[in-house]
């Protein structure tokens, strides 16, 4: 690997889609910064990639905090010039709405739709500054459909797609390439086939799960795109779903 | 007009669109429970609509706070069964990105997405007791594009647009007609007609903005629509618009 | 019932929805000229509508045929002025891609989007030179979602309503009002309960279903609207139906 | 160049994207088969592929015939078993409504809407024989706005949006990979740059137009998707275009 004079900054680098994109551009030759909530649960993360010849910081972030997204974009940046920005926060709930609290429908909000703005806004100022970059967003099937309980995690989704739809408009003119990613099955993770089976599920079907390597895969593709034909918006979804 | 032993409660009751329902209401003989910021500037419209034999009720209401939402909500269902929830809280505002600060941006989406959340929760709340009711939403082009500038508006107004289809998913086979009003264009009100003359724009061309009255028929007709053709979304739009 | 001087002319007129329109405009005092293949088949609703004191009358009429349009709505427009002109006309099929033939392609096309083009240039030219009116479409849930055997219908459906779309933006400054309702559930007749229950569905659900007379009543509040508040495009569903 | 025993078939061979698009897949080893109106005017193409050592033979094809389709694609599953068929006729064209003739509206569906449900269709059954495939299709803005003067060009072009939509749901757990891509700009050829003139548009700006390379290079991408993560729409836009 060719080690690049540039920074990745992921902001939820969870243990499946987020680790996945870390892994990726490390193995691209980027500096990766890698930031979530116990930024201590990222040490076998940052371990692999560094045996693989990598480079990862771990970072401990509260993305709902304006404070902690500045200073952790500002020591990615500090560590190389940063290039991508990638917001991959997760609050996939479900609760009948009178169930749903307001702490609910904050918090949601606050870690799926907030967080991202904030990451945006922070993001695009940096990347801006250096006149060219990326500014990505995972977003999901309730990003374009309320389904029944979805109230909180739907409108959240929407917010969050509709901020990024608002930042491509102002930065695409500007040399910046702002994407959103639907994605529309569950990855495949111990933690959703193991709901699927307590949902007295069975076994999965095939074909119904995504592998975070490909959505990482899809990040990179979205970043390496010229910028006469960039992509905004895509869905990914395995063959067998049936949508 | 026939008094009716019903109530309708309106959060938003603003100058213009929210007024305009409080009237439509009222001539129908509906209680008419009117709730905004100042409740002391709903004295004209108050004083008016008891002129014309209406009953209205004003309330000041911080339409973001929870305890409040429920105190107004069980005001108007104690004056008569509550029939219908309106929310109409508008925020509309437009920045650069960068100057979109973490307070606008969620005092945007406090106002004009979460209010909404708690409307239309303790609206269904209090519906759902009577096994009937409509509860609907006032939307905007925002709600379902994002424009430069509208990082926070569109964000606010497409989690209140999905919060709502959510609820209809939920509430509809439980006899709650849940609605979603997309206006695509200026209202015709003194500070629309000021703000474009402002800005060099001269005189508005025909048929370039709604009148509020036109939007509270289209409320009085969707809570009229029978249960076996519930609109859940539509637009409004001028003739002269181009869209 | 107060007669208007004034015609609409619905092609499309079959047993259900068709009728009811008919029906709905009838009693309004409209002259109704209902338009089907089997103009035959319309003289018991000729003769209902005839007993209710309206005014009504047959015409055969192939509804692909530009000639045929011209003169079905010519023959209208010189009863009274033509005011309103809506096309009903249905080709719901469903087949595998592979024994999709090229002839039922073409058919459903040209009945359910060819025929409907037809329809608003020809009725546009019309309400054109009296300066005003409404052309409306009726449109399914295929019009904006293409499930899986609906290559056919839902291209063709998607057509019209892309067609009603360009037309809305071309004749709104014209003052034409033109309109696309989104039927998305079935339609309470006996043949849809027959289909039901042969695909062993049982007894159909309560609240699944849409009676026609609620459609018509939507297309004739549309007519109404003021030309401030104009709708383009609305849905309707039953309470029960989960989407 | 490595040669692959594998075939690409593209309906719509003209001098740009389709040029392009065989370009792209000649040099990944594919026998290139281009089709288009007049396959005489493809032997610059050809003699270019063949110089760089890949495999291109002309067709001529009128691809709204299903029997030209099919022996098409029989002499292209025959030379090299079939992998990829990409459907890539185009039709813009304006007129005001009123002059929009049956036969332009006709001629605009079958070469950008029927073409494309035969070459699907026939492109699918082919594909299905050898267990895999893709099947792409190229869109426009007009694919999801009726605009202005398109109520021809955008209902054929939303007719093959949604005939695509239905195929992937059918195709998809078949193990075919079915997509649609939205060209959001001008794609940059003389043609474009005369026309934007002739407009007395000047010069075009910098960053408003898109190259057909790009264009083949997302072909040539989704082909190489995994299919755990298809897919299905995505759009493309050059970063100076304001949407």
């Amino acid at each position: 690997m060719q080690p690049r004079n540039a920074s990745v900054a992921v902001i939820g680098a969870g243990d499946f889609i987020g680790a996945a994109i870390c892994r990726r551009f490390a193995a691209e030759g980027f500096h990766v910064h890698g930031g979530r909530r116990q930024g201590e649960k990222l040490a076998p993360l940052a371990a692999e990639i560094e045996a693989a010849g990598g480079r990862f910081t771990a970072h401990t972030l509260d993305a709902r905090s304006e404070e902690q997204v500045i200073a952790f974009l500002d020591a990615a940046d500090a560590a190389a010039p940063l290039e991508v920005v990638i917001f991959n926060v997760g609050a996939n709930v479900n609760f009948p709405l009178l169930e749903t609290t307001e702490r609910v429908f904050r918090k949601v909000w606050e870690m799926a739709c907030y967080a991202g703005f904030l990451a945006g806004r922070e993001g695009a100022r940096r990347l801006l500054a250096h006149g060219r970059g990326s500014l990505f967003f995972t977003g999901a099937t309730a990003s374009v459909r309320g389904g029944k309980g979805y109230a909180a995690f739907a409108s959240a989704k929407a917010g969050l797609r509709l901020a990024a739809q608002a930042m491509a408009r102002e930065l695409g003119p500007q040399n910046i390439h702002v994407a959103h990613l639907v994605i529309d099955a569950g990855v495949d993770t111990a933690f959703v086939r193991e709901r699927f089976a307590a949902r007295g599920g069975g076994e999965i079907p095939e074909g119904a799960l995504m592998n975070p390597t490909s959505i990482a895969d899809t990040y990179w593709m979205l970043h390496n795109q010229p910028r006469d034909a960039w992509t905004h918006e895509l869905d990914l979804r395995p063959y067998g779903e049936t949508w």
